[in-house]
């Protein structure tokens, strides 16, 4: 599939290794079996973004061995829906660890400062969104992106958005966050040419079914070019967002 | 409860009506039989409204009697959600009645010119709207307002809506028509003062779930003070604009 | 849009303010940046209610801060859905806000006593509906209504309703609060000639579905003129009846 | 089980019948088999009511064989959800057979004259809704109940409903149809201290969600007593209704 | 409507009485008004039952206070939904009151023993359902029947409910309480010709959806004439079948 | 991954193939590119049953062309949810093609007779679940098992269901298909020791939700062993019947 | 129905015993009656499986007498959803008794050693649905089967999966477990000829819908022949799969 | 807002032009009234495609108008979801309008060809849905994308995908339409590291409800940076992958 395993493809051709030999060395090349977990040690190959570890349900001792694989592979460290208390086991085995408790990410940088460039917009509707738009912005500055964030610039008010008009129609993608009548999206694409993720959040109650009347709203935007991810996936949005502003680098 | 049974309950009182002939009357009174139907002609004195007949799983023949004992009784008609072929029924009978096809209605007007006062505005998302938006023009105007329409203003381009901000604050209540991501009220009723009735469509597809997406987002506008109808509840919302209208007149 | 703007236009167009200059203005003018928050000053001008502070999801920091920034425009302060831990913190600092516990509502009145007029009622099914009742009377009496309240009228035993006949026809607008099978607004509707904002309440089990039956049946009323808020949102019907009730001022 | 059962086990208790040859008689007994059907010829005995057959999904030969062999075993029969199509196959093999347009049921009746006893009664809210009212009504005459109907009576003219009071109390049991927000068996529930079988109906549009609404606010009814039947399923109430009526018999 | 009510009407023809003067004693005759509550003394006689206390979302001192006004009106007690906490401030000022814990029901017993007369069973599948089976079996006995109860009979071992038949078929009416598949009110009602009122429960997890599962199969069984009340409504089942129950007394 | 390609992989280790060919004949041994459709050719030897085609969606040529390509293949042709049509045509090309009308299948036989080993039952609840019950017999007796088939002995008639417990425990595994409440699956596995595969119908109306209660009856069985497949998926259960009937030979 | 019970019914046939005593004993031989349950002692010549204890809603005193009274009658035992407090009381009574804690599972073996043989594979997306998985593994164990397990294999990292394959193929069933998007029942069913067990977890969150995203992906597999359980339903997979592994015994 | 908007206001502040005017010209520049349409040729400016007219609800002849005014304006048209009479009337007027029938799409090219430059890849499912990713390919080219057609390697036969990885490393966005499990998004995205625009189709039936078993299924992806538009929506992907396609340019 990649260059690896194209060389060890290459070697059992050359008679260098026998099949089930390299059939072993696929394995542990790569995958770092810990018992409770197969660390993908290859994702970053494959997906240009290392292993990221989702919390919930792991013991924090689960958490710190996956961290420590992935430390001694070289790889930075991404870790979501994090808790102080899963924070609190990770950072004494990795005190350089870092804590973004708004956005409940744990992050842990191995491989030196990351040259960030190219331009992202973070907005959201309310101050109750702003959690999982920190996600997001968190995690496209994670993949190298310069984040600008518009905060609280719903549709009840619609000149505080218009405002930062500029800073939409210079960012690579947008990530638009919002809970309630999720309209916020719609409205930012009328007004911009840039590729738009929306994020509906689980703010709101009643027949705001925990963020599903949001998520329906930006599904069903009538203006074309708006994608969505799960309700209050801020870190799926920044992902994709951070995808797409690689896009624009000479390298890519 | 109102003044024709006070008056009997007083005649009872007075010894001029035994307890079982009031009862009778009372009947008589409030009620026209016609076995598949019992014609609420007291309507209009409690609801400011006659009686208006939801055609869906009625035959032909039903409306038309229907019609003719409302028109007996001096009220004007409203049929909502009529065919083109219980409309043709209708006519052989009541040469007067009106079909208004795109909103689906029959009128039958028996009581002269309607002097219509105050100001409604019915506003709509798309052209895939605007039979919903008759419907609930048509009706406002049926219960003597002056109705604005602005048509085809969806937040795609929210210009289009900007240039009518006159006429919306000018109307007494607002009717607010879409489909798809419902958008449309949060967006008017952030910028006027004016009670907001929203109408979800079924205009949509897949995730909009025939009206339940647009529906969804009305409930849970950030802008309070909208309220919602039924999908696709033109007239509903036309009658709840109109009872709003007839608020500002000084008899109120 | 509205006046200030317009004068802030004709300066430009007078050549006595740059365009650059006219925009900043204008963004200083909306909007009071707290950072985590942009407090829309404006919002009084354009829907005749100050901005309203949503408190789930905000640190009592937060909503003292903002209701900080509304008490030194001038403004008077609505705060919903606030717990007892922050009204505690935000007496603090504005030691003469209320908190109306039962309505979970905290209000700081800065203009002065509000000239009450026009007269609303807010009726209720049930002893339990009484909390979303009372958000629903308290907000409209913040917007100068003179509120009527009859609770306890489910119609489980309509003659409790009978009774309050003529306190609903001297209503410009009735606010119909009930749970379960969410019937009353139908009854009151079929009753007298008033707009109908219906608010559907959690209380229930089962099939109630946290609200959801009582939100449908009133959706659904056979009695045309009923709209529906969403689940437990007294706030939004009270202000959708405060903006009725104004209707009828001279000055409207 | 039942006595043939019974006679058939002490048969076998005195060795007048091999355990064997029971097991074949048993199986003939209860059951006809068609092929592609085992009618149940027992049913009669264990429930009180022949088996009835559903017909969408049969084909007419198929249903006219089920029919041809319950008259052969002296059975009444009754089947629900007819078309005129399958009728007129049918009615060529039993020219005695009815049909019940309105209510869509085939009856045959080949034990003479049913003795009527008991009153039950059948309300509905609206004309669109007869239909089922019908299917429950003649569902219960089958099976031996006087039935009063009392049709269009909904809750938006509740007068209409409170004239017939003295008919409710009479009944042994009320079956209460109605389709739209489904409050009709509350009020109904409210006033008289019978059982209440309430059956929604699909009755509307929208949030009505093809009589998801009526049902849930029939499961929610703040009156204690009121069961509640699948939608459109006038013959299940029918059938309750008319095993209820049995109870007030001497014989029960 | 009913006796005093008439009594009162005819006081009115005779002029004996005000119109005025009637309304107000009609009012205090069947209404306690507590200020948070109207205690619906009238229900007695026109349901059967007083009115029953629902209790969540009541403080203590208000069901208290509720109770004091029935048993001070002559009126059995009967208040669902009870916490510990709840009963031991009523225990306070009723010391005769007495808590039935599986069923969460306050008891207190006004009029001296209640006679039993007539059979109700009482079946559930699981042991799990038995505080939802107690309810509806204690409610029943409230109502002044006699409730055998058949309990853990669920269709994985069918023997189990086969050995009960005859107590089955002895009963005038079987509220049967079932949750996951729901299934058992299929198999009891396709045994025996007694009405069957299913009680779905929240028992179960995942795809049970919280009772959803067992209702829906209980609304759809295959047996006609079983009739269904919302999940985990045991008070409801034995409302209903306490009033089937005493159509087989003389009285009725 | 199987023989095939161990083989070829062989080859390239002992350079008798080069990686890029080796490549190149793995595509061509997989797959049948027919431009619209990649038929999968190796699926029989990795799934045990060639490739089957789903034929809603596709027109009558490209579901001939892709049976022509599997006929040519040497493999035996399996086509779900054809219609009359789409069976007209294929018959042109492949004469020998058998239609299935009931249970819309076609199937096309180039292997010669199948040796059927193995016994499988397959019950359903009424007349009406025929078609879905004789997709899944067809299939697993496409796949070489013996059939047995229990039709219409639904929950209603317990004993009809309980005459043929012999065949039921004679069988490798059961499937059961019920629409409706879906109770069957849950009778039938408490009976016997053998896995069920249970299959919802989408016969009954209303609450039935097309099949989504009978699903969800199943999904909740009480007995456990229970698994299920989509609604109407006979084919699917037939599938699943029929690989688990191949344990039982030798070979496995 | 089985062998005792033959046994019985000859014994009647005889004259050995009368047919109500005989009734006595058949009561008396399948169900050891605790009050409060009635344990199944039958269930494991029908079932091949004893009962197994649900533990959700009983006390822990319900428990340990049920296990008494299985263990008394020689059978093994297995309880689900076992607290650790529910334990720590079951083991004052049966010290013996063994808890998986991970797998929330109490075990009690009384008849010796479980010979094991033949070979099921259980494997899972994520570390995440490791309970669940070994709860189905622990059961397929305790119905003596050999448990291959292959955890945190999912989508995300194919090659993870492509390792084990011959592990799988080598499997007379394979228990799936997923949750999120449920693909990994599809990509395995893909690979194999085996029947599969398809197990929704409820990890995740928002749209995952506590599950029912995953289960509707399992239900909507493209690959024939996967067969689905509730959601979080491990045990009843295990069971599935312990029947199935059966099968291919000599004795089957 | 964008330049021509600009430069107005720069008229306006140098005198050039009235405030009045300036408002008028903006709307004329801005809305092409044609009274039950606004056409927004504005929209090509602020969203780099021109107003895309949806066809459903709208008749040939308004669609025909739309059409022209934006020939007229020189900008081309995409009209979606057409039916063949719709473009039978719309070539009367413009014959050089081109219909696409699988992918429902009228193009009319008004500017000459379009210059193609970046790579996209559109990968399907199934045969069946080809339809969908047809419209999603034919609106990326109609915005100026090479696009690559990856179709039928469904996740059943995972080697017809793994043959087309170069194809899918060397997009800049990749659309994966898919239905019934929607698992195929999330294969791909686990290998490698592009956008995916996912798209759920309605292909399937019973639970995979029109297409939300597959909406759920992408939203939940275990792969980061997925994001989803609404269900059958090719175009609103094609225009998100076309949006994303344009930032790889020097110009962007």
């Amino acid at each position: 599939m990649h260059t690896p395993i194209i060389k060890l493809l290459n070697q059992v051709a050359a008679g260098r290794l026998s099949a089930k030999a390299a059939a072993q060395r696929l394995e542990a090349m790569a995958e770092n079996n810990l018992g409770f977990a197969r660390v993908d040690l290859e994702r970053v190959h494959r997906r240009g973004l290392p292993e990221v570890i989702y919390c919930p349900g792991k013991t924090a001792d689960q958490i710190t061995k996956i961290i420590s694989a992935l430390a001694a592979a070289g790889q930075n460290v991404l870790a979501t829906r994090a808790t102080p208390d899963q924070f609190a086991a990770v950072q004494r085995t990795h005190p350089q660890a870092v804590f973004h408790e708004l956005a409940r990410l744990i992050t842990l940088n191995v491989t030196g400062p990351v040259q960030r460039t190219g331009r992202i917009a973070v907005v959201c509707a309310g101050t109750s969104d702003i959690p999982v738009a920190e996600e997001a912005a968190l995690t496209a500055e994670h993949m190298g992106a310069v984040v600008e964030r518009v905060f609280d610039v719903g549709v009840a008010g619609l000149h505080r958005l218009l405002h930062h008009i500029k800073t939409l129609k210079n960012a690579r993608a947008i990530v638009v966050v919002a809970g309630m009548e999720g309209a916020l999206p719609s409205v930012v694409g009328g007004l911009v040419d840039r590729p738009i993720i929306a994020v509906p959040t689980s703010i709101g109650y009643g027949t705001g079914l925990h963020g599903i009347a949001a998520l329906l709203a930006m599904l069903n935007s009538c203006v074309p070019g708006v994608s969505v991810v799960n309700i209050d996936n801020g870190f799926g949005a920044g992902v994709a967002a951070g995808l797409i502003n690689r896009l624009g680098e000479p390298s890519s």
